[in-house]
């Protein structure tokens, strides 16, 4: 399994952010990738496309990232290209990894019937965000860190991807937000996707802001950066999750399911639909 | 083998350039890595970072460039990223190819005693960009416009690397100029390489840049982007090189040797070394 992604200064981060989260940031969405299509990675290669104002001490500490998630993940870094930009800080990585052949996770195989689960905490990262631009401002200083930390730094499922194979059916790592990722998995799959907003597994920090603003229920939903794996599979299936779940250690929250038709539909606490201004994150 | 090559507008390519022959470029600069590793290349990887000026229009002669390309090289568009940049567009290929394991052409496997060849002609896409910049002022304008070409369109050697297999000692492909290539290889091989500046390959056009400009030989020598498979090989292939060479329908030309030492010489016509400024394109 090949996967490529690219980081952009301003773009998915901030000038100041520390350069060994950047460095790990970087790795660690490819790595994410990886682990939605059930694969285990080995290799990467990268593109360090750099500004002449990067000085020696950002460049040790990004080297320094780099080796510590080589060593946590196993994976080596096995060539890529520098070069030197007028622009921002983009940084490309191509991962490599291993999966039995026609065993790979695809975000088209989910089924009618499927129920749909994702690992970790969702908005985190994205709350993160907001709380760093100063737009949580009644939330606990500790609770804004310990969003930010996770806006800083992904943490792939690489035991969890592999483990889901021959029991996932469709699968994705949350990106773009989780609407929109679970929109493709319906998308390519020709399905229906509902989930349950209150459902959602939130972590201590993200339940704090969202009982602040309730509003915030939509940046949660379709913010992204969460690089937790988004999967649907059989409605059997939950005893098997469950082992899966605790024998990988990652916390796996059922959030909804997946019905003929198309589209992806979101249902508050009272069952009525949650209409969203905009359905994740557009490039474009 | 894998390989990541990223260009970045400003710096690889004018911001004017035909959006065919940047996509066409950016492939090729990749596929002539996996030639000179004497690899068959067979899929790539896209990460498209790009501003939101580029448009529709653009972004179609784009991917008809990719899809020209992809038909002659015989290479598949596999995956990738799109993302938006506030900064100029910067493209970043990792192309795959195999070859037999072992048998990777490597720029650290070159012996004294060996002779120094090169593919093609040299110096052309330097001095390309210099017609483009307007340089050359005395230069006819079909010469200009052959050398801009080269600049704009570089011509991958797979056929010749394939055939280098077993045949070659080291091998690097030319992009930051002939000298500092050379350079590569000399140092990881721990050896001394010398070349003859008058047994250059020379486009026609080249020639007459170099005839109106005898100080451009050093432009010729250090400027790169020539994409051409530098090689070494031992004293006695010279008899195989031709064959290899007429076999693929590519022109080959014996330009130095391999000695003890390190580093590396040009010698002029008349035995003397050329003094040079700046031996290659440096990124920072």
């Amino acid at each position: 399994v090949v996967t490529t992604d690219a980081l952009v200064e301003g773009v998915h981060f901030r000038a100041e952010d520390a350069p060994d989260l950047i460095a790990r940031k970087a790795l660690r969405v490819n790595l994410s990738d990886l682990a939605a299509k059930g694969a285990r990675p080995f290799a990467y290669t990268l593109a360090s496309v750099l500004p002449r104002r990067v000085d020696e001490a950002w460049l040790e500490a990004f080297a320094r990232g780099l080796a510590a998630d080589q060593e946590e993940f196993k994976v080596a870094l096995i060539g890529g290209d520098s070069t030197a930009t007028p622009g921002p800080i983009t940084l490309s990585i191509t991962a490599l990894g291993r999966v039995a052949s026609g065993q790979a996770l695809l975000r088209s195989a989910a089924r009618a019937g499927d129920l749909v689960f994702v690992s970790g905490s969702i908005g985190d990262a994205a709350l993160g965000l907001a709380a760093l631009m100063g737009e949580l401002a009644g939330l606990a200083a500790d609770a804004a860190r310990a969003l930010a930390e996770r806006y800083w730094l992904p943490q792939p499922r690489p035991a969890l991807g592999q483990a889901l194979v021959g029991t996932a059916h469709a699968a994705i790592d949350v990106s773009d937000g989780l609407i929109a990722d679970l929109g493709h998995i319906a998308e390519t799959s020709g399905v229906a996707a509902e989930i349950l907003a209150d459902q959602l597994p939130l972590s201590q920090a993200a339940a704090a802001a969202l009982a602040l603003d309730p509003r915030l229920i939509e940046r949660i939903l379709t913010g992204g950066d969460d690089y937790e794996i988004l999967f649907t599979a059989p409605a059997d299936s939950q005893p098997r999750i469950d082992r899966i779940a605790a024998e990988t250690g990652t916390k796996v929250s059922r959030i909804g399911r997946i019905a003929a038709g198309r589209g992806v539909t979101a249902i508050d606490g009272n069952g009525r639909p949650i209409l969203l201004e905009r359905t994740g994150y557009r490039h474009y």
